[in-house]
C-alpha cells in the first residue's frame, strides 16, 4: 500500500471511530484511561526494549545529546504518562454538557452542547510520551486521534500505540480511535495535512520549523503554539519584596519553557531601588543581564540590549531589561516585541491594575503572580494539549474543553418560520 | 504603488487600527453604527449613482440576471442596511465581557475575558450590502476589517465604505478599522490571504468555489459555510399535522437557503398515511419530488431518486424523499449523505427524541420545529456573520460573540510557583 492510501485510509477510518466515540458514555472512556495507565507500567520492560532500539539508531546516525534526551523513556517517564491518564480520567467530561440554555419568544427552547471535535491530528517531534499524555486528552473528550511523532521514535510510538490500541478492544471501543502513522516517510504528514474531509484539527507540537511547516501545508485548521517572549513590568509603587520574588520565579525557576519571562520593565522612578538587588539576585543564580542604557547606568556589571534582544525568546539563562518613564511605554513595548503569550504587573495601584488586564491584550494577563503560571493545570483547567498563540477557537492554555466545539439543541413543539 | 504593496499597508494599518479597537467603549462603538445608519439613508442618491455605475458595466460584461439582481442596491437594500445596523448596536457589547471565574487554592483568582479577535478580512461576491452588514458586526465586536467584494460592485462599496469611514473620522476613532481593498486585481486576493502576521480571521462569504479557493490559499485561520443538505425526520407516532407543517416550511418558505430542507426521511409504519396528503401539498406548491422505490409505489406520479439525489442541495423546489424502516436507518443515512448542518425530527417519542439530539451530530438539531430556524437571528444571537459549517471556534449560526476570543486574567497577591 503506498504512503498515501496508508494514510487516507487511517483518516477514513478515524473518523468512522470518532462517530463512535461520540456516543461513547464517559465511565467507558475513564475505564479505557485507567486500563492504559496499568498497562504503560507493566508494559513498562517491553516499552523500554522498544525505545532502546529508537536510541540506539539514534546514535549511530549522529543526534544531539539534547535530542536523545528528549526521545528517552525512563522509569520517570513511564510514571509520569500513567498518572497523566490517571489524571485526566478524573477530569469532568466536556462532551454533552450544556452551556447554556435560553427561550425564544416564540416557545423554542435553545441550548449550546458541547460536542467532541472529531477527528484530531497530532504532529509531534521527538518525546515519545507525547503519545500517550496527547492520545489520553483526546480520547477523554471523545475525539478519534492520528498520531504523528518523529521518525527518530516509531518504535516507541508503535509500542505504546500497541498498548492502547489493547485497552480499547477489551473494552469494546473502536480500536481505530487512536492510531499512530506507522510510515517514517515524511510524505506521510503532507497526505495528512491534506485530509480535510476527514479531519477536523491539527496540533502540531514542537519547535518553530515544525509548526511553521505544518501552518504553511495545511488544509485543515491548525492550533498553533509560536513562541513566548513574556514580559514582567514592575510599576511604581509595587511591594519591592513582592516584585522581586515574582521576577526572580519568573525567569528562573525553569528557564527553558514558554510562560517564563524573557524580559523585565522597570518603572523609572524605582529602578535605582529596586534593580541593585535584583540585579544581585539574578547574577546569583548565574542569570545574564542585558540592559536598556540607563539599566547599564545602575547595573555597571552588564551587556547593553540591542535591538535583536527585545523580540528574543531566550528559554535560557537570560534576561532582558529595560527601563521605561510609565506604564504606558511598558505596554507600548509589550505590544512592539512581546508575542501576545503571557504579561504580568507588580503594582499596588488599583487602577493602573485595571488598565494592564484591559489594555494588554495577550493570552494571559496577570496581576501580581508570576508569568510561569500560564498553565492548563496551574490556571485549573486539568491536563493541556498546548497553549495556543492564535486567538482562533482557542487562545492560551488549551485544556480538553478546547477539544470540543458546540451544537445547537432547539426544542420546539411545532413551531415554523414566519 | 503595487497591488501586494497596496495589501500589506492596509494589513498593517487594519492591525495598527485593531488595538485601538478593542480599547474602544461600547457607546462609542454605537453611536458610529448609529452615525452610519442614517449616513446610508441620507447618501442614498450617492449610493445608488455610484451602483449604477457597476450595473452598467455588468450589463455591458453580460453578466448573468441573477448576479445582476445581486448586485442591486434598490431602497429596500438601503432600508435593510441602516435598519441592520440599527439592530447591530443594540446588542449587547460581547468585548470585555467575562465569561466564566473561579478561584485556585493558592489564592489565585482565574477568569476569561471576551476580547475582539482583532483584524478580519471578509472576502464576498457581488452583494454590495455585506460590504455594511459584515463591517457593523466586526466593528461592534471591536475589530478592524478589510473588505473584499467582487470586482463587479467595487464602485458601490467604495462608496459604502466612503460613509463608513467618514463616521469613524466625526467619531474619533480610526479610519482604518474599515478598509475596502481598492484594487480589481485578483491577485489582491492571494496577497490578503497571506497576511498572518496582521489579519487573525478570513471569512468568505459567497458559492463554494470561492471558498474552496480561499481556505486552498490562505495562511489564515477561515470561517467556512459549506453547503447545507437538510434533513427532516418524520417518526412513526409523529403529529401527522405538525409533521406535515414543519415539512412544509422547511422546503418551501425559502428553498433557495441553507438551511431548507433537501431531503424527507419518513417512517415505513406512517408512510402510507403521511405522504399522500404532504405530497399533494408539495405539488401543490411546485414541488418536485423525486423518491426512493418505496416512496414511488405510494406517490405514483413521482419520479425515482438516483444516488446522487441524496448528497445534492437543491436550493430549489425539488425534495428527495426516503422511506426508513426505523430512527437507526433515517440517523445512517443523515451521518451518510448530510452535510452536518441542519436536522430536526418530527416524533412524540420521548427516548427517540433525546436519542436524536444525541446522536446527530449536525451544528443545528431540532426537535418539532422547522430546519429554517438555523439563523442567528431567529436562534436569538442577533444578527448573524455566516453559519459555519466547519467545528473549529464556531459550528453553527455565528452572532457577534464569534467575532471574539477570550483571554486569561489572573488576579493574585504575589504568588510564584513552586
Amino acid at each position: 500500500m503506498s504512503v498515501e492510501t496508508t494514510i487516507i485510509e487511517m483518516a477514513k477510518a478515524a473518523k468512522a471511530a470518532s462517530r463512535q466515540m461520540a456516543l461513547c458514555p464517559s465511565a467507558r472512556k475513564d475505564e479505557v484511561l485507567l486500563r492504559i495507565a496499568d498497562a504503560v507500567v507493566k508494559q513498562s520492560a517491553y516499552i523500554r526494549t522498544e525505545n532502546e532500539k529508537d536510541l540506539v539508531s539514534a546514535k549511530e546516525q549522529g543526534l544531539s545529546d539534547a535530542m536523545i534526551d528528549r526521545l528517552t523513556v525512563n522509569d520517570a517517564t513511564i510514571i509520569s504518562m500513567s498518572d497523566g491518564l490517571r489524571e485526566v480520567a478524573q477530569l469532568a467530561d466536556p462532551a454533552g454538557a450544556v452551556t447554556r440554555s435560553w427561550k425564544r419568544p416564540n416557545g423554542l427552547e435553545v441550548s449550546r452542547m458541547r460536542i467532541p471535535l472529531g477527528v484530531i491530528g497530532i504532529i509531534y517531534e521527538s518525546r515519545p510520551n507525547v503519545t500517550i499524555d496527547a492520545a489520553g486528552l483526546c480520547f477523554k473528550a471523545g475525539n478519534a486521534v492520528i498520531l504523528r511523532g518523529g521518525s527518530e521514535s516509531l518504535n516507541s510510538n508503535q509500542a505504546l500505540a500497541g498498548i492502547v490500541t489493547k485497552a480499547l478492544r477489551e473494552t469494546g471501543l473502536p480500536e481505530k480511535a487512536v492510531q499512530v502513522v506507522p510510515v517514517r516517510d515524511r510524505e506521510a504528514v503532507n497526505t495528512l495535512l491534506r485530509q480535510d474531509e476527514y479531519i477536523d484539527l491539527i496540533i502540531p507540537r514542537g519547535g518553530e520549523g515544525l509548526i511553521r511547516f505544518v501552518v504553511e501545508n495545511s488544509k485543515i485548521p491548525v492550533l498553533k503554539h509560536y513562541k513566548g517572549v513574556c514580559h514582567v513590568y514592575v510599576d511604581d509603587g509595587a511591594d519591592m519584596e513582592m516584585a522581586q520574588n515574582i521576577c526572580f520565579n519568573a525567569k528562573v525557576q525553569r528557564p527553558g519553557v514558554c510562560n517564563a519571562m524573557e524580559t523585565m520593565l522597570v518603572h523609572k522612578l524605582i529602578a535605582r531601588d529596586f534593580l541593585p538587588e535584583m540585579g544581585k539576585r539574578f547574577s546569583d543564580a548565574g542569570v545574564e543581564i542585558r540592559g536598556c542604557p540607563e539599566t547599564c547606568r545602575i547595573l555597571s556589571y552588564i551587556n547593553e540590549a540591542s535591538e535583536k534582544d527585545w523580540p528574543t525568546e531566550y528559554l535560557d539563562l537570560i534576561l532582558s531589561v529595560k527601563i521605561v518613564k510609565n506604564m504606558n511605554e511598558a505596554i507600548r513595548h509589550i505590544s512592539t516585541y512581546g508575542s501576545d503569550h503571557t504579561e504580568a504587573i507588580v503594582t499596588s495601584d488599583y487602577e493602573r491594575a485595571r488598565r494592564f488586564v484591559r489594555e494588554v491584550g495577550s493570552s494571559v494577563v496577570l496581576v501580581n503572580a508570576s508569568t510561569r503560571f500560564n498553565d492548563g493545570g496551574q490556571l485549573g483547567l486539568g491536563a493541556e494539549i498546548g497553549i495556543s498563540t492564535t486567538k482562533l477557537h482557542a487562545f492560551g492554555p488549551m485544556g480538553v474543553e478546547e477539544l470540543t466545539t458546540t451544537k445547537f439543541v432547539v426544542f420546539g413543539d411545532g413551531q415554523i418560520r414566519q
